[in-house]
């Protein structure tokens, strides 16, 4: 392994100071003064220890996380300004950390950093074709449904670890870092879902989010009670199902006139996640051989699906009366959601088989979720 | 006990369930549309890291904390569409989590959830009893006064757990956790007790809460030394005394005018929380019978009692000069003050009785403060 | 020992009430009334967990952060109304917080005390002296040089912890909470370097430090794998070199109207924080006895002098065509920070001998970086 990990040590500074050195230079012909809006970053703050509930990739996790972050805010800054659109670098950011989590422990830092660098222009090629051909605004919907899928299709080309592999188990003290994660951003995921949305909206979409969140809060503990054998509670279970909610509100959270609709949704999306979360771990996904390390598709990609799926039957039933004229805007909403998934499945396939080549792979399966391959720990045997 | 134990496993989900279907429907009859407020979610999110301080009870703090939170809201919304007044959900769910942080370790999720509906419909009514008869607008301090007092006497009817057992401890750890939480309420107190205060009150109101919690956090490293045998300090004192300034202003901080009244106030409600701590656990609390599981009498309770003093004894040294006429407002402040704590005492007394019937009672003694009471640990042998 | 401590335990309460006291009656005759910023609280309540790395002074880093943090502010207030100028109590604070960095583990609560009153009284003297006589206002440039100079220079005065000393060493536990708050400070570094802006200028140093912010972070993670032997992260590096970008870019951050060049800076921040880390705890720290706890050197010394160099040769270009009217601009620009740092070194070195006077020096040398020294675990067992 010393001579794979030289490749490892001489590569990873060599393509950051690489991508730095082409940033600065395109910035150099370029020039944009906007502010950035702060409750995105506290998402992906959240974000950062949301995932930090594997025992031995704590530092992996949220150091990973800040530096996919820096790097593809950059690149995401440079692609809209050429571009020519507005700001929506950090829901770009949370697609990307959304995807990074479907191989959280099994990525190298390199692999990550190609990664954040394909899928942001997979994402604005997405969002550009959906503006161009469909004349369909970005939501916060297609950010979950993209990162979400894109991960999957990335996670098909990594091996499994092996089974009886401990490591990417939690413990009780990640798990409550974990919790601190999720809590922030239950508390900020009504701002971040109306951080697209104009003025007029922001405060149907903040009101709605709320109450889908709580709903699916709490039946996340129910279910959770539910599908354990012995009748306790899970807290991957409370994790998922949390966020679930404002995951499956984040489509039609503008058009929703009544809190009970959107208590509904939330319901199903919490649902979807728990139920998701066993039938998709045990059954699908060693067929599909997907290795979902956190989760993602059920708690991103199925209540995503979820929520576009209400979007589409909100809006037949809003505009009941008049039903032949539905067809257009109906297709165009079907159209948006195919094209969205289809982009994050083939490049996000794509991707994973070139983050496999030789030269990126550089992390053993045997070393998979484990710190101390890529940081230094100077307190070794002070018992972790 | 696997017998009591399925009780607990049927009855969460189908308790849970329930009272969702009953929001559902009920929101279907009503509609509302306003914002919450961010900075109030903020305090109950601390607040469920200030309570993480047990050994082996930060999943249940956190966790049921959140369960409570996003039940409790629904239904205050409901009853407060019902009244027809405006938005305080966030304040009444904080009088709900101080009462639940009375009985933390020792109350089963179906206790608490009993516990959040009765404690809200009270809480209203103390509110409503208040407007109608006295005339008497809702502050804070009815918030912290309400929420100590019917946690105290619902725990009442609760046994103690017995005093050999350890795990009511805490550990270096699960302390430092809980400081991250007292950090957290300490910066946004002042967004917090400002709240409910009209738009012109509310820069008094942050200034003068700013300086309270700061002298009392000052007061308690200092007494906090001076009342241990070997002049060390307690991270439990510092947890209570840093708040109870906030707590303590909270009535009459809009008509502080100069900030070293606010800095006394802070430094009495320093004093009353170290001295309570040491006078309530050792004397009174054995006699009465109450077992408080995280101090909150004298980290809400008795500042709140002073800071109910103090708004009288303030407002009649404004008003020195026109004594006779003090008589009825004077009256109607006393009668604010005992009406909240009755109320609060009489409902947490018979709600402590519900909560003990056979049907909820499912949690033995022994179990007290066990996470793994409720949680599934995939870990178990890691070493907790 | 005993009679030492009892010196400790009889003096930390009286200088506490004694200052309480004094703040109390001299506010009596003061009377002010302005809020205060609260991101400038989140910063300090980030920077608490930032430096609560040390295996055993989890508790001390935490709470004596607060302690300093409460009662500098009074004082500061105090000062502030006495020399009728705004309100930078927050800056101040940071720049305290910084110093005591410097001594962290090494002084005890009556030091850090006396620190925090002198160090306030020796930063406003700085400040006024600026401003009357080169008409210069203060800046976050300022509060970073003068935080860690004052620091550095109190710590030549403290003996060295023995070298084969564990205890001063990080856990994977403590550093992912120094993580945390680490991830806190990089969220609100942007608002925080632009309180003291005037209102346009802003947007433009938000934008502007969050790039630097962002550039300093990515090299951080090449030239952390680039100087460890085996080619591994160190989580030091980037704790230090995540914030160097916020720290350099904070005097210039107004006057740069091109994103590459904050890009730029920011890569300069993060270059000589981690080679700066490297040589200076190697080579010249042992050679000026200088025992820097946490890096603050490197961390706010370096890249503050990089910003303070950086502003001048900005300036130069900006105004290359009008060469001769530079000279006093310059001059007053070089003044300002030699003054700076003047005041802050020799202000410190007094401070440090005051210090060390038998009277406050009670903590011996054995004891550093232990928070069983002066808090009370209930919990010794327990396996810390």
């Amino acid at each position: 392994m010393p001579s794979k990990y030289l490749n490892f040590r001489n590569s990873v500074p060599w393509l950051i100071f690489f991508l730095e050195a082409v940033f600065i230079i395109v910035f150099y012909f370029l020039s944009s003064g906007d502010a950035f809006q702060d409750v995105s970053h506290m998402v992906i703050f959240g974000l950062g220890f949301f995932l930090a509930f594997q025992k031995r990739y704590g530092f992996s996790s949220t150091g990973f996380n800040l530096l996919i972050v820096v790097l593809g805010v950059q690149w995401s800054v440079l692609l809209e300004v050429h571009l020519e659109i507005g700001i929506i670098q950090s829901c770009c950011m949370t697609a990307v950390v959304i995807s990074s989590a479907a191989v959280l422990g099994k990525a190298n830092p390199i692999q990550l950093i190609v990664m954040t660098i394909v899928e942001i222009a997979a994402f604005h090629l997405s969002r550009w074709t959906n503006e161009r051909y469909l004349e369909v605004h970005i939501s916060m919907m297609h950010v979950y449904l993209f990162g979400a899928y894109f991960g999957l299709a990335v996670s098909f080309s990594f091996s499994e670890p092996s089974p009886n592999l401990e490591k990417n188990a939690s413990t009780p003290k990640s798990d409550l870092l974990s919790m601190l994660g999720t809590l922030f951003l239950w508390v900020f995921w009504p701002s971040f879902n109306s951080v697209l949305a104009v003025k007029k909206d922001k405060n149907t979409i903040i009101y709605n989010t709320y109450f889908a969140l709580a709903v699916s809060a709490v039946t996340a503990f129910a279910l959770s009670v539910m599908t354990t054998k012995d009748g306790k509670l899970r807290m991957t279970h409370i994790h998922s199902a949390t966020l679930a909610g404002g995951v499956t509100i984040g489509y039609a959270a503008h058009s929703i006139q009544h809190p009970w609709i959107a208590m509904i949704l939330g319901l199903l999306a919490g649902v979807i996640t728990i139920l998701g979360s066993h039938c998709l771990q045990r059954c699908s996904n060693p067929v599909l051989r997907i290795h979902d390390a956190s989760g993602v598709h059920f708690t991103f990609g199925l209540p995503g699906v979820l929520g576009a799926l209400a979007h589409v039957i909100l809006f037949i039933i809003r505009n009941w009366t008049d039903l032949p004229s539905l067809g257009y805007p109906i297709m165009i909403n079907v159209g948006t959601f195919c094209l969205t998934i289809s982009v994050a499945l083939i490049s996000g396939f794509i991707t994973g088989l070139i983050l496999n080549f030789k030269l990126l792979k550089t992390t053993p399966v045997s070393k998979y979720c484990e710190d101390q391959f890529y940081w230094k720990f100077p307190h070794l045997a002070v018992g972790f």
